[in-house]
């Protein structure tokens, strides 16, 4: 049992057909322009980070049509694609969560967007939802 | 133009199939004991509340087959269904929203589970993605 392993809600990603549009549209009608914007060779994506109190709105633009968000978008349509908890030490947290048979994406802590430590917890591990956890600074 | 609109990030809403086996999951791999539980009749849910940080993660379960989150899971399986910002002012906000042209749910204000004062804005108006709106006490 690892005791307060989770900080904070980080962000919630939202995979976007357009992102200009789309941070358009949230700056018209919620007021917040992006904090960060970067374009994640890795990934596929282009993404941007609007902040909202100490929480993150992520929005992502699939780069190209095979990468895991577009082919979300081709399946599902833009929407609601992952939530980020923030965590202290990220790699006990990984070794937690497989010691409690959870399945992983990313089984080491790996680079994300914005240079921060992440790792991916496979949608089968809880309610079909792509969790994300974030290594706080 | 509203001025610091968000004040943050309040909760994050997932559609499961059995709320307490997710619970159960949730203490499990995240060490979080819900904050509050209810069900909420007009929604044909009950729902759970999970503290993280100053933000929430909501279990939905649907308690029919017939009510919104229950087509949801049928039509999608469970998994991400909402995101919810805190606003100081919800009627000042829906009425910010309808000038911008946003498509809302609820044109007014109304009461939502744990007593709090809500409103949801349609999946239209934002990259497919279902947002309500929270009154901050």
């Amino acid at each position: 049992m690892v005791e307060l392993l989770l900080i904070n809600l980080d962000h919630v990603g939202i995979a976007v057909e357009d992102l200009d549009a789309s941070l358009a549209d949230f700056k018209r009608m919620y007021g917040v322009d992006p904090s960060h914007r970067e374009v994640v060779e890795s990934q596929g994506v282009e993404e941007a980070m609007l902040a909202v109190g100490g929480s993150f709105v992520q929005l992502l633009q699939p780069m190209d049509d095979d990468g895991p968000v577009a082919r979300f978008i081709q399946k599902r349509g833009p929407g609601l694609h992952h939530l980020a908890f923030a965590v202290a030490d990220l790699a006990a947290a990984l070794t937690h969560l497989e010691a409690e048979g959870a399945e992983l994406i990313d089984s080491k802590p790996r680079i994300g967007g914005w240079g921060r430590t992440i790792a991916f917890v496979h949608p089968r591990a809880f309610a079909g939802t792509l969790i994300e956890l974030v290594e706080s600074p």
